[in-house]
């Protein structure tokens, strides 16, 4: 089976067999295939797409590219989250404990960040000591006897993941649909997760830009999801300003820590107990969401959930005094308040901008090999629907330089829109895809 | 200009800037684009074709990758032609040193054969002796003293071609209209000719199977060569049995000599002559295709064409005696001849099939480090529309081993048709584009 009469198939708009499709993932893993020949093949797929099938062959055939880790000797229904990336988005972190607080295993395997989207690594990396690159040895039995971990994934995970999504970032075939799909659920298939809810995001700070392309999307995961017999669900979620009020690694772990305290700013808990309650039920810990909605309500009340956070960190070598003081946070040279130019009601906060802005401060990375400052960012950021004084802090800017600083100063600015008008912001769950 | 900007251009089907074009070709001759990007590029280019601005804008910038011969110390209007491959195709042996005795310098640089089609290159290589690896320098001097040189690509030449050519070999995006025309017209460009006249074959034995596809192909060329000031006319001609009665290295040239003593076969004298006449009126030799006619019979006739033919020869250190002693080419260890099993008419001689009886034998490359044995191939083969009796040869096989005599001759079996009903073989010159 040549390289060539694969790539030709695809080129002509044929749909690919299974067995074509591992030659091609094969081809990655072990490097029989030239790199230019799988870029080729990922610009034939971009612009003649894949059907359904298709994108299961290539989810599986990726997920079996390297080990496929084995939870069986974990009891219960093993249930994760994934989201597609949005700016402010710390859900992982409150979530994954409430959920496990509740009796449900969670293993989440989560990447870095890059480009205006920040990773749960790196926010996790925040806290002194914390080890993300757990085995995954280390990982199924910390998993067992706490009911979750949070690490990194390791090069053992879906090879061929990594192989195509280092080329599809230099050969512009990233937007493409089966290319998403098969990269994210063969990751997370590979977790050795029996059940897994999405979080689609769409608005001016997600990857998708329309509730329509959200939807696409997460009807095409779903699909793969059951084909492979893994309960799969997705919501639809708002992404236009920031999620809570602080963007920027340690200042997104404080405000986690709040969210389990149940101080936790309005928008982030509701998304929280959404997808929460969508993993109970998964799990079958719940039958109907205001059962689970309960569950979750009183692991954070009883003071459970933050407990199980503190065990996780302690777990992983983190420092767990950080749970009660922010102070041992790393903390950036300089706060400095925005003030408001104008009385009024914030009209929008673009999320995009407040993501440059973190960007530029060093919260993220632009490439892959930068390196990431833990304590810069932003925090207490006012939200759409509030209103303003003239000289009223729009938010605090952390920041470790003082150019960095000035140009965030100008990029937050522009970011967030204060008109006379009343306004109320979408609804954060749009949509259930399932 | 990123590579991954232009890449994505050109993905979603919008035209690219020259500039754009420029950066591609320069990444592909100096290595600042990967060999992934540009191979993306190649299958979208592939997908989303080019318009014929675009094709200019990227024959010009290949063109200008390396050095472009100046043959300005040349007196007269230099023409070349450029043939589009065929089977038996040995029609710039006797053509170059027939209009060259016309006065027409004639600055030719050719390529080695690859797949079913023979390459001049090998073809003169027969001879003895002969060297085609000229320096740019030696082959301008040799334009200028005895008006023809027949050399081979030189690495300086249109180094972004060979580059992207060999890419294109294993991404399946060969069979590509702009990417053929900027690939061809690029090279002969290059050259430092004034004219083109082209021979875009289509037929079974072609690489164009339809007169319609050889008809845009003929089109594209000849408008990039109008827009870079240069006089280009297309003949469309059929390929559909092999041309002549020779298919081998030696052989056909001992065939080409023959044409030059006026004794060739009489399809390759037409096509010979409908080319060369083409030749000498855009070189301003002739005003009209009769005049033309007249000047190359008689440089035929009068020996001049076949002791232009010798000065070459002699020039390129080759053994001129063959001319009149074809015993001096190499010659295979057998000679069988392939009896006819029926009387009847020839109704067809697949040049396909005949091409690849000929590969077999040893006369061509399957792949591109292939070395190829220059006396083996077929000679005296029948032509469409003659009579045969039974047990008559069809042709004779020149093999150094009896294992490819043996494939090569059920190859050939199969690829000559005896029926009974006359046919007459379609016209040779379809059409003419210019």
């Amino acid at each position: 089976m040549f390289a060539q009469h694969i790539i030709a198939k695809k080129r002509d708009g044929e749909a690919l067999a299974p067995s074509e499709i591992e030659a091609f993932v094969r081809g990655a893993t072990d490097g029989s295939w030239a790199d230019y020949q799988l870029s080729a093949l990922l610009m034939a797929i971009y612009l003649r797409g894949m059907s359904a099938d298709e994108t299961v062959a290539l989810t599986k055939a990726m997920m079996a590219s390297g080990v496929v880790a084995d939870l069986s000797s974990v009891a219960g229904v093993k249930v994760d989250k994934h989201s597609t990336g949005g700016v402010g988005d710390k859900i992982s972190l409150p979530l994954a404990p409430m959920v496990a607080a509740c009796g449900v295993p969670v293993p989440m395997i989560s990447g870095r960040g890059l480009g205006h989207t920040g990773g749960t690594l790196d926010k996790l990396e925040s806290i002194p000591g914390f080890r993300t690159d757990l085995s995954l040895d280390d990982y199924r039995r910390q998993v067992g006897r706490i009911g979750c971990a949070l690490i990194g994934q390791t090069r053992e995970l879906a090879p061929a993941d990594r192989k195509l999504y280092a080329l599809r970032d230099v050969t512009a075939t990233v937007e493409c649909l089966p290319l998403i799909c098969a990269s994210i659920m063969s990751k997370k298939l590979a977790e050795g997760i029996d059940a897994l809810v999405l979080d689609v995001k769409f608005g001016r700070g997600a990857f998708m830009k329309t509730e329509a392309d959200a939807r696409a999307l997460a009807q095409a995961m779903v699909g793969i999801g059951r084909s492979m017999g893994k309960g799969v669900r997705a919501l639809l979620t708002a992404m236009d300003q920031p999620l809570g009020r602080n963007v920027g690694n340690a200042l997104e772990v404080a405000e986690a820590i709040a969210c389990l305290r149940d101080e936790g700013p309005e928008d982030v808990m509701e998304i929280t107990y959404a997808l929460g309650e969508h993993m109970l039920m998964l799990a079958g810990a719940a039958h109907e969401a205001k059962d689970a909605r309960k569950q979750l309500e009183h692991a954070v009340v009883s003071g459970a959930a933050l407990e199980k956070f503190g065990e996780i960190v302690a777990a992983q070598g983190g420092d767990v005094h950080v749970l009660e003081d922010p102070g041992r946070f790393p903390r950036a040279r300089r706060q400095v308040a925005l003030a408001a130019g104008r009385e009024g009601v914030v009209t929008g906060v673009d999320a995009m901008g407040v993501a440059l802005a973190a960007l530029r401060l060093g919260a993220g990375r632009s490439r892959a090999e930068d390196t990431i400052d833990p304590a810069v960012g932003v925090s207490g950021l006012v939200k759409v629907g509030e209103t303003v004084a003239l000289g009223q802090a729009l938010c605090e800017v952390h920041a470790s330089d003082e150019a960095a600083l000035a140009e965030a100063q100008v990029l937050l600015a522009k970011a967030i829109h204060i008109g006379d008008t009343p306004v109320r912001p979408p609804p954060l769950v749009a949509g259930i895809v399932d």
